[in-house]
């Protein structure tokens, strides 16, 4: 699934004010002759999952429509340390002005999408799906959450506004699990899916009294999870979530969850090593 | 340092938007009732440095002005697992369609400040700064810098437009150090600094012929940054780039540079994680 | 369920602005003096639901904010001819300026939440349930979706961004209703709904192989909806469209379909007339 | 006359970030091929005015440059049912995202444009002009009146700016009718028209004493209209307004008038039925 | 006439934007204890007409709410040199931030006031209004406007949007005066003024047969001047400009002319000199 | 140094808006054909160094992309009265729609570029730079700095955030000026540069012992500059700023002063005189 680019030339835009200010690039503009001009390369550091090259290369062309980038890489190809992933060609002043704003945005955006990535080839063959949460980067979460789905993971709901999901503290407030799956149901529209989170069987139990389309079983253990499985029966999605890790998700997902959701890949991820290089 | 009020505003604003769109918070609206009320707490999970208080507590009041946020920490303090850090009161609907926006940028700055201040502990003693770089999260670059401060560290320079730092391919595209500096001081104000980038010693004997305010020793093992800074001796300020890690980042200081900067504290710091309970 | 504060406060500042531009109320200014202080009541002309109250008083205080607006109904209630839903006491010059902008947005919101009700009001009984659709007046989806709430409606998604919906062309370019369903499933998050439009009853029953959580029946008449809603049997939720009138709602719903979507209750609907009038 | 470019792609801009919001089309991106291809026509589906089709084309440029919209009808033409107004050409993907908002501002546009026509057509040869009035739909006013001019009719002023319109409000706050227009004429520049509400012919004789550029006659029947008309005798402008409607226009006119102004074919004109099919 | 805040304040932010981009206002926040207080006053150091005291200090309310500012002169007042026209008490960061923002919008209004009144006492007595005209500083035109009238001109148009002004090129393009009157009157609608500008008696002449609302008489030396009002006699409202200066407004407006307008008062005003003293 | 584009285009946009607003150019909309086309010069009318050009002509850009403008001059040149300094061909409405608010950028430029070449020629052969200061047009810094490095100028701090200015207000506040250089070198980072106001020799004294990187010598008379240089030696850069005029900037200049800084280039210049001749 492609990325608006409406979206993400504010995202640049607002990158490359951060940079530039009112003064411009200094140092490019007093040491660098107005007609010089260069080619450079896009070089990934390290191996991993690219995701961004698109939205990196409208950095150059935002700086200035007259420089060409050439991919040579897909948004979600997996890549070896050294891989070239694109080739910008003009302007001597516009690649460096570009350059590191360019970089953070790659960098940031691969570096979700081989965290997922590590994720997703943690659970192969389980059948489980790798899903976000809404612990994105703040004012980068359209940019994150198609990462995460360059990473092979899929996104769970883009936020307040398109899903219900009843945690703790609504099943506090509202009186019981019942009561909010009641009030749920009775208040948002047919096309709006609902998900509890449950910590315990028990309260699994009355969740499957009152049924739901989706159930959230947090913080469990894998024989916990098991158990879950098993009482839900497919009457409902199952999602896992809480310390999923590297080394803990393959367990996780042997437990037959659908859907393990973690905010990891989008939270703390390293960000994946992109630098260019100037070639001539 | 402080952080202005309007520049950290719309930040918040664009993250509850991406968070609420059109439709707003459906669990809460349908779920809880519009008068319930709640206090929560703001809990840090985790021993590390907070960041970014004042800035959660504005998430919660551009939601409800009505809501009370009392904060009992001070950005820049060291805190241990389960302090309270703010105590939060007021109608539940309001905290609940916060609480994620404002976590995830208080969960960001502490890990910015704290990943600063593991590596400014690191170099107690030796008299070498800490700084970040211009690797920072695009949109968030003056939470990032302030954070920086906050963990300890100072502030490089905040972009391209306010400070000269020529860089390898600038020196390429100018023909040699002594053209690029020389032409830097004849065009930039008498208030902007100019730093240079040497991979080199030899690098280092022709820039100390012409001059410069900074001098990024770029990639240098440590006996070559001692060797460095005995040549600049005091001429220049020394700054030191390139493989800081926890392990590398002492005997790099231990080397006598003034300076050292690093990219990781901004692009790839681990969050430090915090949490809301509610508990009335 | 509310409408977020910071959503309509733009749409207020934007309708201002149209009226206001850089040279203000040239009138006003003029002919009233800076001292004049009055009070108005805000009345409703002819019998409706109201929608939009709230949104219609802060116009008064975005133009000043020591205009008090006391509100004497609440959005959702029905009001005969010549209630009086508000009373607004400040500086003329005040109440002048924002009288028609304010005017504007509750005559709009209330006209469709009236012709939401009328359409709600003739299925009573029925069990079904009248929704919205995507045929909202451009930039103002957010107040109209909230005004059929208040009808009494229900809303369909609020976008493209939020749930499913393949229609005739989607089933055409995709190659058949089942692979269109197939492709859908294996890539959208697990709390993404998916309906799918169909025209005859051939095409449903390829759906009931297939699958899916909505059907949309549509352009159907009662007789051919009937037989639908007993093919489904309960295993979707079904939902007619078509050529929705008053005259025609009554039929459609008495077929047993769960939900009646419908374009005119926001693409036409006649305002409801409200006006100001001065009393002291 | 046209309409600025500038001004309506920020309305379409903002009505695609309503229906697309940070997720995007999903049901497009997942059903439909990236690579595939479609071609559209744009067909009114009900005799009228068409306005707004140049602004329906930039939604889907917008939405992807690459997409080819070719016009076959102009703004302001009356059209039978049936007529094909425009060709889509371009990735079927873009086609499907764009093509609610664009059928939307076609859609609005037009009824705004037909309402008028039908007003014009209906004081045919009468010499009295159609005006709109400042009741707009919110955010749309600019493309509102446009479809006024489309339709035939003329503008009033655009709004609280560029004209003076002393209301009965303003008199009881200036203390008389001649007290407002003597105010109003010591303060706003020599480039602002001055018009006055007068209610009975009583006002009008305070009226044409101290003078004014234009009168508004509101709430008059007929007759009283044309004792109005013959007692200003050609000194001033005459407008009338109030219960205009496609049954009373003529009368109105026949009074001999200049101008009759009415909110309805703005406030609540019914949308005139566009639709896009697909025909290859 | 007074000013809306809304839009200034845009200007004000904008402005300080310009001062503090993402690393705010590094000295005070250095130097500055964070708790330090302050009064100051704001001293006009020439003589001349203030203007823009709110908007003055509505930059220290921006900076800093907690700021309070006293003003002890209004816009439109003539002040000796050493008036203190306002006292601010508060945090001494946050007054310090906010002196050279909020000087420079009071100094640029007072200039365009202070330049303005002096063409307005040059014509005393003869009857002739003082206006401006389109040349404005880009951006700040509501606040140049304003400071127009603040020094007892008053304003012409306000841009293209609100009167039409047919001038020597729309002449040609048009065919004749009289063909390009007869055309605005056919388009325009009936609250827009149509003013004509003429630089000979004989295009005065073509003038008068078609009839406009005002004319504009440009570069014509005193006794043209004279002729053309004394043809004019009352028809239309006479305009003259070209070449204004303190030298020759007098002898323009000896010619009898209704209004004189001048672009020199907003393009080319000197600032008055105004300043902010620490007193405690 | 050369200006960002997407900087100036704001600029741009903001001020045709105001222009424009939401009813455009009504003259012209309604005299000329809409197929007409013209060909215009950009003349500059009085001697003088232009500057603005290239933003001059993204304003007929902006309004029409299809019209052609040619630069015959570029930023920085001098130029004798009648010169041509560019030509404008296309649509008639587009380039008379444009006009002048291309003229007001292009003027204001270039005078603020001509006020800033009378002084630097003044000081011709003395070493001595002209810098501007941050008495700037709000709004439009960016072009007012760019302009003063077109008339030779040089730039002084863009704003607080991009160097430290300790100045009379900070030095009572911290203490002393030994306090608060102190003070500003403990916190802000190694790229920043310091400048301290001295208004005294003695003042100085006390700034020689703790050091700094610039020093500001205030009003001050040529003697005393004179001696004060003396006193620096070259330990720091010395900027003289205060009553700074084409009368007196020589003999400042000849004080030895490194650099001169003055307000007035930017406040107060008088517009160069810019028109456009339609000839074609």
């Amino acid at each position: 699934m492609s990325l608006a680019t409406g979206l993400y030339l504010d995202i640049v835009r607002r990158a490359l004010d951060e940079d530039l200010a009112e003064a411009g690039d200094l140092t490019t503009e007093a040491c660098i002759p107005a007609d010089s001009r260069s080619v450079a390369e896009i070089v990934v550091r390290r191996p991993g999952v690219v995701a961004g090259l698109e939205v990196g290369a409208s950095v150059f062309r935002t700086v200035d429509p007259e420089v060409a980038v050439e991919l040579s890489a897909v948004d979600g190809e997996r890549v070896e340390a050294g891989k070239v992933v694109g080739r910008v060609e003009g302007r001597s002043r516009s690649i460096l002005t570009a350059e590191r704003t360019a970089l953070n945005l790659m960098g940031r955006m691969s570096g979700v999408a081989t965290a997922t990535a590590e994720l997703v080839d943690a659970v192969a063959g389980t059948g489980a799906v790798i899903t976000d949460t809404r612990k994105t980067m703040p004012g980068l979460r359209a940019l994150d959450k198609y990462a995460v789905r360059m990473g092979g993971g899929r996104n769970h709901r883009f936020g307040l506004h398109d899903a219900v999901l009843i945690k703790d503290n609504h099943i506090v407030a509202a009186g019981s699990i019942t009561d909010a799956v009641v009030a749920a149901r009775a208040r948002v529209g047919h096309m709006v899916k609902i998900e509890v989170e449950v910590e315990t069987l028990e309260q699994l139990d009355e969740l499957l009294t009152v049924g739901a389309d989706v159930v959230l079983l947090d913080n469990m253990d894998p024989d916990t999870l098991g158990q879950a499985v098993e009482k839900v029966s497919g009457g409902m999605v199952t999602e896992a979530s809480g310390t999923v890790t590297l080394e803990t998700v393959r367990a996780i997902a042997e437990s037959g969850v659908d859907v393990i959701s973690t905010g990891w890949i989008t939270h703390s991820p390293p960000q994946l090593d992109i630098g260019l290089d100037f070639v001539g």
